[in-house]
C-alpha cells in the first residue's frame, strides 16, 4: 500500500501534540497528551506509541504512514536522541535514544530534531518562509530557540546541535545569569521569562507608577496586558526587548545573509509592541549591505498546527 | 584535449597572485603583478589577462585550462562582481563585473568569490580543514574576513555576501568606529590595524614603560616584535585581542556548531601570543555543549600558495 501520510509529534514540557498529516500539509487528525506525568522515558514512550497507534487506527490510515517526525527540546537529528532536556520530566540530564525507542514501540521509522528546527521546517514547507532557501527561525517562548536554514536545508553542524542562538551573548558585561551557566545570553532578555524579568527589575529600580506594581509572580502576559492598556513602563519593556533582539539579529545576518528572520512562539504574539523596535535596531546595527533589506516576518501558521506540521515535514525524509 | 589544470588568482589591495594548479594541488607555475597601479578596471583586467595567457603559454598548458578561480575582496560568487571594494584602486564604490570581463579577455570560464571564502576552500581542499564538513575560516589581516563551511559547502546566503563576521559587534557600548560605518565591529579590535590601535590607545592612556613608546606609525608588526622581546604592554595587547576573538568565536559556534575554527592571515602568525587567550575566552563563553570541543586551528598552507590554491579550487567547479 502506498505510504502517503506522516505523523508529526511536537513534544513540549507540559504536553505532546500528535497529528496525522497528508502531503499537502492538511492535518487529518490530531490529539494532545500530557508529557509531564512520567519520570521514566520508557513509560512515556509506550503511552505515546499507544496514542499514535490509536489515532492511526481511528483515522483509518493503518499501513499508510511513511514515517514519524518528532520535534523535541534538545533533540539531535544525527543521533535521534534527546540529550539533557532539563524541562522534560522523563529526561532531565539523561540521554534518551528517543527515535529508536519510539520506532520500536510503533513499528514505524522515526526521525527527530529539536523543536526550533521543526518549526523552521514547518514555516519552510507550509508557512511564511515557503519558497525561501535562506532564513533564520527564532522561537520566542519560555526560552529563545533557533532553526537556521541555508540553501533550503536545516543547519545541523558538526554534532547536530547548531542553532543555539538563544545562548549567544547579548549583554557582555554584567549580563543576566542564564540557566545554561553563562551570563548575558539573549534568552535571559528576549524570552517570555526575560520580559517578566526586565519588568520586575525596572519596577524595583524606580517608583514610576505602573499597573504592574503589586502583581505577584509577574509574567510576560501581564506585561502584554499592561502594554495593551497603555502602561508606559510595560511599553518600554517591549521596546527594550525588541532592541536587544534587533541588535542580535544584525549579528546573525552577518553570518548567513538570510532573506528573512521569522519569529514564532508565544512572545511573538506581542508583535504590535516589538516589531518597530526590532526592525529599527536591526537596521541600525547591521552592515550597510543589508540595511533595510532583510525581512522580519511573523509566523502565519496556527500555533497548534505549526509544531505538528514542522515535525511532520521530517517524516517525509524517511 | 583534456582540461586538467586550473588557474587560481588572488587579488589583494597591492598585488595579484596568479598560479597554475593541477588536480593534486601542485602549483606548477606562479607569478605576481601589482594591482594598485590602475584606476580603470578594464585596463587592469587586460593587464591581468595578458599575464595569465603568458603564464599558460610558458607552462605549456594551452587549451588545457578548465577554468579560472578568483578570490577578491567583496567578490560575489552569485553575480561574479566585485562590489564596492574600497581598498582596490580600480573599484572603489563601483560594481565591477569582474568574472565576465576576465572571461572575455582570456577566453576561459571564470568563477569568483571573496578572498576569505577562497581561503576556506583552500584549507578544505588542501589544508588543515581537509576532510572537514563544518568549519569557520577567519582571516586576520588588515581587516577580519570569514568563510563559513557547512556540510562541505561555502555559505553564500541569499545574496552571496554571507560571512561578514568581521562586522559582527564585539563591543556594544563605546566600541571603536569601523570603516563600515558601525561601531564596535570585531575587525576594529582583532585585525592588524586593530592591534596597532589597541597599543596606541594603551600607550596614550598610561605612562607604563614600553619599548613601543616613540615609534611613529606603530604597526601590529612592531607590537609583535616588542612581544617577542618580552614587552609587557605588547603581550597584554595580544592577550586582549585574543580574548575579544575568543568571545566572538563562542557566538559563532552557537550558530553553526563547527568542528573547528581555522585562523589564517598575517596576524595569525602571532599565534604564540594569541592562542591561549583565544582558547580560554572561547571555552569560557561558549554554551556547555561545546566547551573544550571545538578545535582552534592555524592554517598550515604556505601563505603564498594558500590564496592561489583557494581560488583555484573554484576553477574545478567550472
Amino acid at each position: 500500500m502506498e505510504k502517503k501520510y506522516v505523523v508529526g509529534i511536537d513534544i513540549g514540557g507540559q504536553t505532546a501534540k500528535i497529528g496525522i498529516v497528508d502531503a499537502r500539509g492538511e492535518v487529518l487528525a490530531q490529539t494532545v497528551i500530557v508529557s509531564n506525568k512520567h519520570t521514566d522515558a520508557g513509560e512515556f514512550v509506550d503511552y505515546l506509541a499507544q496514542t499514535v497507534n490509536t489515532l492511526i487506527k481511528q483515522t483509518d490510515v493503518e499501513g499508510q504512514i511513511r514515517g514519524i517526525g518528532v520535534g523535541a527540546p534538545d533533540g539531535n537529528y544525527y543521533t535521534g536522541e534527546i540529550q539533557g532536556a532539563m524541562n522534560i520530566t522523563w529526561c532531565g540530564d539523561k540521554v534518551i535514544p528517543f527515535a529508536e525507542m519510539l520506532s520500536k514501540a510503533t513499528g514505524i521509522p522515526v526521525s527527530l530534531t529539536n523543536d526550533a528546527n521543526a518549526a523552521a521546517m514547518g514555516e519552510m514547507t507550509y508557512g511564511v518562509a515557503k519558497g525561501m532557501k535562506n532564513f533564520i527561525m527564532i522561537t520566542l517562548g519560555t526560552g529563545v530557540g533557533s532553526g537556521i536554514v541555508i540553501d533550503g536545508k536545516i543547519v545541523y553542524g558538526h554534532d547536530g546541535f547548531a542553532g543555539e542562538l538563544g545562548h549567544t551573548c547579548a549583554v557582555r558585561h554584567n549580563g543576566r545569569h542564564c540557566n545554561c551557566g553563562q551570563n548575558g545570553c539573549l534568552e535571559t532578555y528576549a524570552s517570555a521569562i526575560g520580559v517578566a524579568r526586565t519588568a520586575r527589575e525596572w519596577l524595583d529600580m524606580s517608583d514610576e507608577p505602573s499597573s504592574l506594581r503589586g502583581i505577584e509572580n509577574l509574567t510576560s502576559k501581564d506585561v502584554y496586558e499592561a502594554a495593551k492598556h497603555g502602561d508606559q513602563l510595560a511599553l518600554r519593556v517591549f521596546k527594550f526587548t525588541g532592541r536587544i533582539l534587533g541588535e542580535s539579529f544584525a549579528n546573525f545576518i552577518a553570518f548567513s545573509a538570510p532573506e528573512a528572520i521569522v519569529l514564532f512562539g508565544g512572545l511573538a504574539r506581542s508583535r504590535e509592541f516589538l516589531e518597530d523596535a526590532i526592525v529599527d535596531a536591526m537596521n541600525e546595527n547591521v552592515v550597510f549591505l543589508w540595511k533595510n533589506k532583510v525581512k522580519l516576518l511573523f509566523s502565519s501558521l496556527k500555533e497548534s498546527d505549526a509544531a505538528i506540521l514542522g515535525a511532520s515535514a521530517l517524516g517525509w525524509e524517511l
